[in-house]
């Protein structure tokens, strides 16, 4: 498999605001042929700096992209420095210039003097012509390497890159086919995951699996190659299908949905509906439900009752209990869902009750403390969680885990 | 000056989907002490790689920031070789290892033996706690120059950052001083702002200004720099002094708050409450205003009311209305802000009402088409927007437009 590294190109990239995103689609280019990008580095508009990156990269690397840099000011080393890192001279092209003439004519200006930089190429390089901008690109082969050089404006280097560097590409790249999956775990951390999945992935050398935590979630990506797409994917289809198993329901989903989208499936599927009472997630987890396309088909209601009185008022919490137990109880976490349950006459509910912070913790009760309810067609439950982070994650969390005990009472 | 240089770790950063965003906060941060990035590298849990970006830059800058690759599993491989990097040995520390097993047992959970791997730090290191993670952090001397080491997530990584590096840095970089507003802006496009902002803040050319566009408000971020703090404030508060008074009541904050906290700052001032009752939105606005902590005081409850059904028995919407106008109508969200107000005894009270897509727009009320009612002290109205985006775009914009509604409605 060919390895590819990509060397993005400006002053501008190195500030708090601007990130490279040319390599981005780039990567998904070359992925889809089976090249593999392993490294990518940033560098202003610095001599010295670019001339390192690039010579290091072609030691390590079979495909060198570098993008930026190629404008017609001083600030634009591009050309110059790649020929250095290769030892390779700048030759003149009268015929790019004369085209730049007649770009500029064509508007009805003069070309100005600066534009003759863009003339120079590195010698027994392809030049690869630009429509849309006045920058040249280069792809030269270096010691059975290659060194594609393209502009920054994605509307620039895109084309150019379809048009004359892709099927380069693809001839030397051989037949390669990856096929991906993303499986997603709730209710387990990052080491219990990969205790039980290690075993399992590290039989499939060829396959390149990483588990990867996402605020509640665990992701395990799976990206099999091989020389045939069949192959590619029955790799992948026996792998995801023995991680599903080893884990058990705690896999949500096989093919990268979200928990929200997986609970719309399964109501859809069942007929049933669903409603939600929410007193420290305000929102989240409505939110949540509704952001999948379709949902008011199985969302009927929620009740954001963030006051004692709108609990009692709205869901019909009995104030003996909230005086008993506090609003931070499992009771009224199951009254909370009883209540929105009966009134909004849904197969499902679930609410949510406890202490997101920064204030409000207490020795018994500290900051993450959250009761999550459920009521539905076999009675009301509830659970306890614990867990850590800021506002943000807590409430965060608190959703995902009320998510999780609806989809898991759905199944059952 | 100094130079720094940022090394992301993950293969998931060399991927067609995942940017390293980290780096966009660090160099802000370096920033504004005067130390400057001059090169930035991601590269994937590929040790040979990692090390080799490690030691390079080393060579060439005086700060060199890692982020990443310090979870428990095996492919967490920073540990590992950026101690190669700098040829110095890894050491077991058992107090990390026993603050991590009493993290594990706050949770009722027993640590797992992999995470034994993050005892590890290199020989000299100073340790740099993690409250927030299991990850900690390295900040190694070596030959006059600093490798810091830091987790990936944000949440850990900005926090041991501010608390443990960032004084030391200041230490080294000497007096430069940067002074940084945001002033936030909402009703009016990136050009309508920057052609009121433009003849005012050209006449500073020393300050940096940058207009940004983030989903439903426009950002005008100031800094300034000099040599004596006092100066650098003075001309970042004159600049956003004259910004704030051009643009009017379109700035909604000068100091870079949400509007969902500029919202609670303003009611709590008044002692005045809120009510929501949202239909395409599901819960982001509840979740919006809940998520400034101390919300409790002002935010009284919220009816996320999704079906027709919802809207007439919670909001006491009359049928009537929705028959002759439809639930995506300005009479609706009208009735539906006065009945959330009633129900809940609120000061003031928003709606909204519309069609998220991507499904159920019509030739008259295509998709994006969203109306925002409010009732308060001083009777109820309500506004049509038409947004462009997809489902998530529109409800965020939807949110941002009735909370803006709202503060200016508090502001009368």
């Amino acid at each position: 498999m060919l390895s590819a590294e990509i060397i993005a190109i400006g002053s501008e990239l190195l500030t708090p605001t601007k990130t490279d995103t040319n390599s981005l689609w780039l990567t998904e280019k070359l992925n889809d042929i089976g090249i593999e990008v392993m490294l990518k580095t940033i560098v202003g508009d610095d001599g010295a700096r670019l001339e390192e990156a690039v010579r290091d990269a072609m030691k390590r690397s079979d495909v060198v992209i570098t993008t930026g840099g190629l404008g017609p000011t001083e600030d634009d080393i591009t050309r110059e420095f790649t020929a250095r890192a290769v030892d390779r001279q700048l030759v003149y092209h009268d015929e790019i210039e004369a085209r730049l003439r007649e770009r500029f004519r064509s508007w009805g200006r003069e070309m100005p003097d600066i534009n003759k930089r863009q003339a120079y190429v590195i010698e027994g390089a392809e030049i690869l012509p630009n429509p849309n901008g006045s920058a040249v690109g280069m792809l030269a082969e270096i010691d059975g390497k290659l060194l594609i050089v393209l502009p920054g404006p994605p509307r620039e280097n895109q084309p150019m890159f379809l048009d004359h560097v892709f099927s380069t590409l693809k001839a030397i790249a051989g037949e390669v086919y990856v096929n991906r999956r993303i499986l997603k775990v709730s209710g387990l951390g990052e080491s219990a995951v990969d205790e039980v999945a290690a075993p399992i992935y590290k039989a499939y050398p060829t396959v390149q699996t990483s588990i990867l935590f996402n605020k509640s979630e665990v992701e395990i990506h799976i990206a099999a190659r091989a020389s045939d797409p069949d192959e590619a994917k029955r790799t992948t289809d026996e792998l995801a299908g023995k991680l599903a198993e080893a884990l058990g329901t705690a896999v949500f989903s096989t093919s990268g949905e979200t928990l929200e989208a997986v609970i719309g499936r399964l109501l859809l599927d069942r007929g049933q509906t669903v409603a939600v009472a929410e007193s420290c997630t305000g929102g989240l987890i409505g939110q949540r439900i509704t952001s999948v396309p379709g949902s008011s088909s199985y969302f009927m209601e929620g009740a954001i009752t963030y006051s004692n009185a709108a609990k009692i008022r709205t869901l019909g919490v009995s104030s003996e209990i909230i005086e008993a137990h506090g609003a931070v109880s499992s009771e009224c976490a199951e009254a909370m869902a009883a209540g929105i349950r009966t009134y909004a006459a849904t197969d499902h509910a679930i609410s949510v009750t406890g202490i997101a912070g920064p204030d409000g913790g207490t020795p018994e009760k500290p900051v993450g403390t959250v009761f999550i309810g459920y009521a539905g067609p076999g009675g009301v439950r509830s659970i306890k969680i614990v867990v850590p982070g800021d506002r943000y994650l807590v409430r965060w969390r608190a959703s995902s885990a009320a998510l999780d005990l609806l989809r898991r009472q759905i199944l059952r």
